[in-house]
């Protein structure tokens, strides 16, 4: 029984029967069950390749929760979906594991990487994009080649939609809690959000800015406390993401601020904790299903050798209305 | 240079420098870096296998979010620090892939497999086991074979010791949110809720059970309403899990009762959520990191082939008392 054969009677061309019997990648279920069911009728036992061997690195050094963990989920699933498997090297001992990435071209068995916020040097990046490594990076940390394959989410116009929406309300004195500097996503919400107020007349005020080195709830609240101390204080904050947003909300709490009605606060990401808290967040959504969905297509379509036109592919990002924001008091 | 002469200069056995040589799991990393040292001095190049070569399968056919997530995480971490690396099958996609299960055997390419909450049959985990495939199951579903290895947390002492603690604050009338009724862990819980009823003299009311078929916060809080109708209303809500506890708070404040002043709240797994929300959660810390590690630490030795004495791993889990329980009105 040939290949041809085998091609001849599934309808399908002999490329796509080799595909399925060398375990690649980029063959749909149906597919690969046209192909089997084919041999079978030719009374062929089709000894298939497992999908074992080509399984995709992802790479993603922090604790897979929510965030991490919906777009790991995403890729994990994606693959499963194209037959293929996932070698996942996440947590924080991963951090400085740079050795792993470096090394991946040496490793046949493994088809290509995804990283998601990789803390590498550009330059290790692009090293590894040297060697014609199929990789997609999955929300930069830092400005990657224009040849390198990425997904992110809308930072930019996402922040500026959150702004204008506080704006638009009547705010004003708006305070703003910046993420990570080093992060290409905190530079480019903070772009968003200079942008909106620029629109209306405002420039930054630095006694109305914040940052914090760890998008979590307990610097969410110091940094919140910080501002809520100014005088006179800000009607509404502008978090980096829940997780700060929940911070922010305890923080007013504490000082015997309601909201939304002594203060607006603003989260990012549309997480399951902001739908949650009371009251539930109006944020930014960001697509990390999708995210992770285009990054693996993109992945399979390097693995096969295809051509890839738009190797950076920004997701949009909605703005989600819901309690925790309102008109500012003087504007009632 | 023969395995004899590099485990002499290194001071280990040849069986060590066989299992650093063939990229076995159970070496640690300084032992690793003992007897590549060896064969360096003496001037050999020590060609190591790879340890992808057998890496190791985990099934999580879940979200990697909170919980699901943070076990995964620790395995991984776990996994890393042993020099293995683990392929992933995760997401809601993977619930009806037991094939990928049972061909497990067939793999040569992985070492063994960690479960995680899989809803498999009693009788696919046994088939598994009987042919002595390396295998732990991290919070069983339903109840294993005897010798099957596995690691959970204790549910029933956990459950018992948020019930004494509302006991010992006074409440008598205790609403009991208990999760699906075909888990494990549900059953267990309910029964040290019992337990801790029983010593005080309370038999559980019926009137003040409900159940849910998913641990999530529309869940909760959809239980919660129907409790918090009836009369007498409770004074305090066991909720199955944080997630259903925030919901159950998000149901009083729709109500108009405040917590913990009109009613208690409580959750379980000690979650990022549970310490987000207000007022923080009264709950039961599930050490889901330590989970992961013992799981790791059991399939290691499994692999190696050496005696599991103890094969069911039960971890304790303590009261975190916050802010969302205290006395009943009628007791202050």
């Amino acid at each position: 029984m040939t290949f041809r054969a085998i091609a001849d009677e599934a309808g399908v061309s002999i490329a796509t029967v080799s595909r399925v019997i060398n375990g690649q990648v980029p063959v749909s279920p149906a597919t690969r069950q046209m192909v089997r069911q084919a041999a079978r009728r030719l009374g062929g036992g089709l000894t298939e390749a497992r999908p074992l061997a080509r399984p995709v690195f992802i790479y993603c050094p922090y604790a897979l929760t929510d965030y991490f963990g919906t777009i790991v989920t995403s890729v994990v699933e994606t693959l499963a979906l194209h037959g293929s498997r996932a070698l996942v090297h996440a947590g924080e001992s991963a951090v400085g594991d740079t050795t792993s990435l470096l090394a991946l071209p040496e490793e046949p068995g493994i088809a290509g990487a995804v990283l998601v916020l990789p803390p590498s040097s550009t330059r290790d990046l692009a090293a590894l994009h040297a060697r014609r490594y199929p990789l997609v990076v999955v929300d930069p940390r830092v400005e990657l080649p224009e040849d390198v394959a990425s997904v992110s989410a809308a930072h930019a116009a996402g922040a500026r939609r959150v702004t204008q929406h506080l704006l638009g309300l009547g705010h004003r004195r708006i305070g703003f809690i910046g993420g990570p500097r080093s992060w290409l996503a905190s530079r480019n919400r903070l772009v968003g959000h200079t942008a909106a107020l620029a629109e209306t007349g405002l420039l930054p005020d630095p006694a109305l800015t914040a940052e914090i080195t760890e998008p979590t709830t307990e610097q969410g609240h110091t940094a919140a406390l910080r501002l809520l101390a100014g005088e006179p204080r800000p009607t509404a904050l502008v978090a980096f993401n829940d997780k700060t947003a929940a911070g922010a909300v305890r923080a007013a709490r504490e000082k015997g601020l309601t909201v939304p009605g002594d203060l607006s606060v603003t989260g990012f990401d549309d997480s399951e904790l902001g739908q949650s808290i009371t009251p539930a967040l109006t944020t930014v959504r960001q697509p990390l299903e999708e995210m992770g969905r285009i990054a693996v297509s993109l992945l399979l379509r390097l693995i096969a050798g295809h051509a890839v036109d738009t190797l950076h592919v920004e997701l949009a990002t909605p703005l989600v209305v819901r309690e925790s924001t309102a008109p500012p008091r003087s504007a009632q």
